[in-house]
Formats: structure tokens, C-alpha cells, sequence
């Protein structure tokens, strides 16, 4: 079994991706191989890639407000607590519409073969 | 894509499982049948069964105080922010260990086959 605070994983600068960071939090380095679960914080004005995977994401907003765009690029707000499942193969993206400072924070659960 | 909150998410009572109830945020009704994702409230002095699957689960505790059990029988202090990586078949179980009247909550993300 491990325990783990968010503060002592290692963070990851995805350039080119609209002030992204990643954090693996539980992950193949923990011999979790079936399923990954990352934390990524989106800077204001900042948005995860509009894109779609042959996997599914398993989403839990954690601090923040933002929209999670969809197919038909429509923008559905979000915030701290609401919990978005997007299935294998539609495209979405999230995005941070914080008018300030905040970042846009959130788990985001995918299967292994998702995040490698 | 589903967007949900906890508050809407029906919930059931283990019976027999420590004053413990389940809600299953995202799972195979929202058609996520790879990855599921389960809220647990554990009430003061209850606990999750001591005992092991032949699947991961990965765990972030969100409210309370409580310990995880290892197969020792070893207690870990875990409490709000902490991850959880429970492997295969690793025995053990979440109590709460709160001496006052807060539950203890946590998510527990497994794999489809886990929750059925």
C-alpha cells in the first residue's frame, strides 16, 4: 500500500498545452499499472487540448471554474465538486474561465494505457 | 459527457459493513464500464471489510480522520488530501478513527470488474 500528499509528487510542465502542469499521482511508478490517476492545475486563459482518446477519462474538479467544452463546442461550466465523465473517442476540452488568478484544478482518472 | 454531483448521486447502505454507505458516481449506468469511480462515507468506529480483491483500488480521502489497516494490521493516519494505492489482492480496510461524530469520506476508483 502507499499513502501520498499531492505536495510531494512531481510536477510536469506540458508545454505547448496552454499553461498545463501534470501530476502522476498514482501511477505506473507505484506499480499501478491498470489505472492512472493524474492532477493537472490549468493556468487562467488556459485550456487542456480540444482533443479525444479511444479511452475514457473519469474527471473530479477539485479547486476553481471553468467549462468543459463539448462536441458540438458548447461550454458547460464546472467547478470544485462536480464530477465529468467524458467516454472513449468524444472530443472535449477543459478549460479555465477564471476571470482572476485561480487555477483550474482536477483529477483526472485514466487507464493505463491512457497515460504513458 | 456527464457532468454530476455527489449530492445527486443515490446512495446505499452496506448493510453488515460498519455504518457504511456507497454511492456510485460514475459507473455502468453512465455507461463507464472500464473505470468506476465510488464515494464512501464511513460513520465514527466503522470501518470498510479487512479484506482483499484480485483488483487496485485507488483512493483520495476527502473528509475525517482515519487509518488504513495494512496486512499486518498495522494503522496509517490518513485524512483529507491523502491518496491511497491499495494493490491486488493486498489485504486491507479504512476505519474511522474520529473519536467525535464526523464520517469519514473518501473516493474509491476501481476496475469495472470491481464493482458489479
Amino acid at each position: 500500500m502507499i499513502i501520498k500528499r499531492l505536495a510531494h509528487v512531481p510536477s510536469t510542465d506540458m508545454a505547448g498545452h496552454g499553461d498545463i502542469s501534470k501530476q502522476i499521482v498514482i501511477g505506473p511508478d507505484d506499480e499501478s499499472k491498470e489505472i492512472v490517476l493524474r492532477y493537472f492545475k490549468v493556468a487562467p486563459g488556459g485550456s487542456s487540448p480540444y482533443h479525444d482518446h479511444d479511452f475514457p477519462h473519469l474527471v473530479k474538479v477539485e479547486i476553481g471554474e471553468g467549462a468543459v467544452i463539448d462536441p458540438e463546442g458548447n461550454e458547460h461550466p464546472v467547478g470544485p465538486g462536480d464530477y465529468v465523465y467524458v467516454p472513449n473517442n468524444e472530443i472535449r476540452c477543459f478549460k479555465n474561465t477564471h476571470t482572476g488568478r485561480e487555477s483550474l484544478e482536477f483529477i483526472c482518472i485514466v487507464p493505463g494505457r491512457g497515460e504513458g
